[in-house]
């Protein structure tokens, strides 16, 4: 049943579709790497990968920390005033995963012998990776082993597996080797940039003790300076007669268990492993953090670990659950999706959200603007804590953003376009340091999570101050021209087939809001807005330059151009462009990219979505359709707001297949880079595209509005929001939406515009057939993959392009 | 009397104003490495430093053959499609300077002992270096050295020094060392961009042979395949006492002479050094050729050597020489800058002219659009085979030009923005690619010479194919608009302190020359333009591109835009500008001056020249003040273009000013960075800013005009010129100019828009006084600084500003 590496069977699906759980009936090492992507189990603190227990085969091994990162130097070609001269990239710590067994002294590994049978389960409500191989070595040795593996959601120090082995026919020798690797050796990295840079041995030991069934090493990163333990402890049932053995060096802690085990008999070994690193924190206090982590998950108890894990994602799926009713892949997705985001941030306690959670090395272990604007709506509306734990983690790195924007002769501050830390990691300005629209997706996050949790405290310690300092950013950033327009030039947009342009709709949009909701908050707060040296000047200033803005708009065209001037440049050729030369960045240079009309992401379709009042609904049709036919997706971020949007104006088919693109972009590795970890965007893109999409939610200025309308393929749509202390369900159907308050007090919604309030009876409200325009058409070969796949419709859809 | 490196001492000029050398009357070791380059003999295919003879001290030692370069590595920190993965860099190849002496076994070295006398002179009529030195051994003995060196023009393998050694006051033992020293130790780079990689020991040894006085040496380069040999051979007079031997290994080959001399006699070495290199032809071919060379330099022998060389140059200055009166720095830096042009030219023989020329490893020792716009213009008038022949080395590299078309998605060629060999070597694309002008640049190169030469053979061999293949990457880079006008977006233009932007006017108006120019040129060679597959509907489509062509221009401010949407950015906050902030481009990050008005260079200015019927009078006056109030002047290029553009619009005393920056930028090493090689635009500014500017010599179209005008600080100028075969002179003083042929048949010229033949007779024509308007103002601390003195003058100008 093995298929050797990149024998890809494309035809047969990797995974199950069940509603809770991602199945893998049987072993396909053609998709290893995906599968550890996928099988990823995290709490935002610490990510292990779902390699194998025995350690090989793998795809990439993968242990990460929230931000424990190794530097690495950024060489350019021709360097310039204020290119990062070091890079931040996240570095593979001590795998605590291995567990490697001996049958008989032969090895168990699943490239050899016969694997009768091979079962791997991700459970989404039990927070469980589980592994069920039945197998016989090549002298003919037949054993069951299994194995359960958690990161612990309530611990977050801990993770631990419960490994069971068991002859079958036979009584058989077993050894069980429980490690603790550091500086494995990884495979080498491509070509693609996008893939990690690898970085070989980045830790240096300073400690290892064995002691018991404990075991722990002690490193440190060579330039990064920063401080890591990992520890592990044991806990064994088996055989009487078995021995026990620890012993440490500088990289390899180890357990022994040896012994004989009869048919009927079962050797278990349940395993603790802790983590913690700090750059402040001393040897003997990461030592003694990490034993204590240890002893308490023991006193736990593996039994305990698991309740725990339950009730802790029962809590968490009562607020987020999403049903999805006629599309059995969308429905296993969305959750797959919420667990990850879930599991990104659940403890990522005062650290950043990478672009990739803790899933694998991608983008070098990078946070972007995608967790502000992608990921942090659903976590606000599903586990709000964590949201506000990702913005105070940006307000505490605003020391180094306001050196980055002295730096580069800026007010205020100006947050990395891509970091681990808090400092610049990018190494291409025009895509990077000029995408400044990240400083106001940061602000839109923070007035966000305000309207949604009215979390006063926040905002007076932590909102205001973000507010202020990326207004303060945007008002020197900009400036008056002699007509008395405030104009932003030479920035680059979310669109990155487009850049240092001038006056970028959506980046315009976005400052402007961040502008007025700064001068706002400000008004709300004297007291801390004078501590920050805020003057009703200041504040006048910025509301000025928000009413300035210019906002470019094509009229011969009557559409919006992405950036002034966008809708003068040349069409790309998609005519001529062969299929398999998406994604464009990899085959055309970005020259040419930049000074034509074509559109690697939602960029003007974004600020439909996110400013959509700045827009009449004829607008954002008209808009829609143009942006349409030039957008070609090679980015990950795009399909979701597309989804919206299409949704929006009434293109219900077409936001399914979006939906189903960003929802499915892990599960069937759709961009062929999951394995260098998962899309989290994406995955926040599945519950955006239902709740935003179908849902037609849009929230702000205390307004919580739905306008919902399923496609053809939904036949009823189900989801939770927590909003202002309430949580309210709604479900959807063709003709009607239901709405119920499931805790907390009344509160005043929208459907379709009108306001209604919503108390201890549900409401019902119809659902008003519209009758679909002519869809819009994509660029020939990038339209998404059609949802459903009924003929007729398809076809009729074709025919009214 | 020696100064220590790095105590610098403004005050006292390095060099004296002489008419037709270059004298430092006392040796500068705190300016070495500047003289070094002011210094530099080459012949446009062999370069070598002014470096002491006896190599040490040294500021940095330099020796270089035309084209021969080493490979080496360009880093990204985020790599793209298209990027260069390589670059090549100029190396310093075996030098041939060195002779050591050693009296009465101290060595010759003028940080020791007592430097009585030193001087050295550059004589610009004589071609050579000369070297006069006495000096008294820290043991007491002394000797007068000296030295004349000379890099012949007539024979381009070949150089020669004649070195003479005499005692003062009693006999001393003398040991003579003549060597070639491969892979020399070169002092480390700074962090200055703009200076040179440094490569370590370049150069591999395959051959080295001792014979006689002969010693030959030859290596190739490790990565880009390259074989150079070096070669000396000797003559030597003295004492019959006199010992000779000779030695060679891998790297260095020595002749060594030992005497000892009574006063009265002297020692006389003459050394001949012979280059020779080649990717193509083995060892001992290139072997006999360089043993070969040597051989007929013997035979020629040193007085006839010295006799050929003011030969040449007596051609030479007969048909280029510039008189200036009244203002005698300018008169040498005339000479100084013609005599360094010719240097770099003269025997390129279809290989480029670098930068810098061959005097120092600046800029990798690459070419760019420099030399076609600033240097050939002056060497078509000139000395115009050495123009044609930088125009074929661009046709001969037209197969890599179409290949990078081809990779970048475009028809026709793309020459690089900045090679040695022909390869694009910029490590960073917006000042490099996208800088497309380069090729209108060298199509405009082509077309001036032709205009200028008449050259029917060139036309068709050579000129057509480049600028057909140029005109069609024209076609491809721009495109009609729906209203029907050519647009070419997305390009730099010649100022770096803006990039990437829209319809550069002039890029657009030399694009639309280039377009035109093909189809009129492929029209008058229909058999050449068939076989490039010019078609009647091809050329038909230049034609129309060029007329459709878009030049904007901002009805507002009555100003031309330097780019679509220039006028609408911030103005650079010039005030708040420290004067140690510039060049801004080492203080401030690009995106910021990109996004600003804030020119670094003649850009719209440098349209105003070389396009100038496409603006009326009044456009040229209000652009050029418009941009003097944002033009730094942070690149070397720009002074040349705003003296001819401010003498135009008659602005006299401002243009003289500029000439004076152009003129004395290495004389007085304005920019502080002399010592990396000479400023070859700047070469040649001196004679562009006197004929082009106070000439007001403009031509094309076969239309030869001037419309000359003095500034008050120079009383009379006389330049001559090739033209169509004749060789005209024109004098100017204040009130009148002169015509004379001095050869060749009659032509039809224009002064100050009337045409008018010159015959046999001298033909003498008034020039009306215009009252001058208000001078523009620069940037605060970016004035130029003032040729005249005469505080009267100034304080006028700065009231009226």
């Amino acid at each position: 049943m093995n298929i050797p590496e990149g024998q890809a069977s494309v035809d047969r699906p990797v995974f199950m579709v069940e509603p809770w759980c991602v199945r893998e009936p049987e072993l396909r090492l053609d998709r290893l790497r995906q599968s550890e992507s996928v099988f990823t189990l995290s709490n935002g603190h610490v990510g292990l990968r779902g390699n194998l227990d025995e350690g090989e085969p793998h795809g990439l091994p993968g242990t990460y920390l929230n931000s424990f990162y190794e530097q690495r130097p950024l060489p350019h070609a021709e360097t310039a005033y204020g290119y990062p001269e070091s890079g931040q990239t996240v570095i593979n710590v001590t795998n605590g995963k291995v567990i490697r067994l001996l049958v008989d002294d032969e090895p168990f590994d699943v490239r050899y012998g016969r694997v009768h049978h091979h079962e791997r389960i991700l459970d989404m409500r039990a927070g469980t990776l589980t592994r069920n191989v039945e197998w016989t070595s090549p002298a003919g040795r037949r054993v069951e082993v299994g194995s359960v593996r958690l990161v612990s959601l309530t611990q977050r120090a801990i993770a631990a597996i419960c490994y069971d082995v068991e002859p079958v026919d036979e009584a058989i020798r077993i050894v069980v080797q429980s490690e603790l690797v550091a500086n494995e050796a990884l495979p080498g990295g491509g070509k693609d940039p996008r893939a990690s840079a690898i970085l070989d041995s980045p830790l240096v030991g300073e400690e290892h003790v064995a002691n018991g069934t404990k075991v722990l090493l002690l490193h440190r990163t060579r330039e990064s300076g920063l401080r890591m333990a990992a520890g592990m402890a044991h806990h064994i049932e088996g055989p009487e007669s078995m021995t026990v053995d620890t012993e440490s060096s500088e990289d390899v802690g180890r357990l022994t268990v040896a012994t004989r085990i009869e048919p009927g008999q079962r050797l278990r070994i349940v395993k603790y492993m802790a983590y913690g690193w700090s750059s402040q924190r001393s040897r003997p206090a990461l030592h003694d953090q990490v034993v204590g982590a240890l002893a308490g998950a023991r006193q736990t108890g593996w039994d305990g670990l698991l309740m725990e894990q339950r009730d802790y994602l029962d809590a968490f799926w009562e607020g987020a659950d999403v049903e999805v009713e006629g599309d059995a892949e969308i429905q296993q997705a969305v959750r797959f999706g919420l667990f990850h985001v879930l599991q990104a941030g659940a403890r990522a306690e005062r650290r950043m959200i990478p672009a990739k959670g803790l899933t694998g090395p991608g983008y070098d272990g990078h946070t972007f603007w995608d967790t502000e604007t992608f990921v942090l709506p659903v976590l606000t509306y599903t586990a709000p804590d964590a949201a506000a734990d990702v913005l105070a983690w940006r307000h505490m790195t605003l020391p180094l953003a306001r050196e980055r924007a002295r730096q580069l002769g800026l007010r205020g501050a100006t947050f990395p376009w891509r970091t681990i830390r808090g400092h610049e990691c990018s190494g291409y300005w025009p895509a990077g340091t000029a995408a400044f629209h990240i400083n106001a997706d940061i602000a839109d996050a923070v007035v966000r999570y305000v309207d949604v949790t009215q979390d006063a405290e926040f905002e007076r310690e932590i909102g205001l101050e973000v507010l202020v300092e990326t207004a303060r950013l945007w008002r020197s950033l900009g400036h008056h021209d002699v007509g008395g327009v405030f104009r932003i030039d030479g920035v680059t947009g979310p669109d990155e087939y487009s850049a240092v342009a001038d006056n970028n709709v959506y980046t315009n949009l976005m400052a402007r809001r961040n502008l007025q909701e700064a001068a706002e908050t400000a008004m709300r707060h004297p007291d801390v807005a004078e501590r920050l040296g805020v003057d009703a000047e200041e504040a006048a200033s910025w509301r000025d330059a928000a009413a300035a803005m210019l906002i470019p708009y094509d009229q011969r065209l009557g559409v919006h151009p992405q950036s002034e001037g966008f809708t003068n440049h040349a069409r790309w050729d998609f005519a001529s462009t062969k299929p398999d030369h998406y994604p464009l960045l990899l085959n055309y240079p970005y020259f040419d990219l930049y000074r034509k009309q074509v559109v690697k992401q939602a960029d003007l379709v974004l600020a439909l979505h996110l400013c959509g009042q700045a827009f009449t609904d004829d607008q954002k049709a008209r808009d829609f359709a143009y942006y349409e036919a030039l957008t070609v997706r090679d980015s990950s971020l795009s399909a979701q707001t597309q989804a919206v949007i299409a949704a929006e104006v009434g293109q219900l088919e077409l936001a399914h297949d979006y939906l189903g693109e960003t929802s499915l972009m892990d599960l069937h590795d759709l961009n062929r880079n999951t394995g260098d970890g998962l899309h989290l965007a994406s995955m926040a893109g599945a519950w955006n595209g239902l709740v935003a999409g179908f849902g037609g939610m849009r929230a702000g200025d205390g307004r919580l509005r739905f306008a919902p309308r399923l496609p053809g393929g939904i036949s009823r749509l189900t989801f939770r929001m927590r909003y202002r202390g309430s949580l309210v369900r709604v479900t959807v159907t063709a003709e009607s939406a239901r709405y119920d308050l499931l805790d907390g007090p009344g509160v005043k919604l929208w459907h379709h515009g009108e306001p209604f309030s919503l108390g201890g009876d549900p409401v019902e409200l119809p659902i008003a057939q519209v009758a679909a325009s002519a869809p819009p058409t994509q660029p020939a070969g990038r339209e998404p993959m059609p949802r459903r796949l009924d003929p007729h419709s398809r076809d009729a859809r074709r025919r009214m392009s």
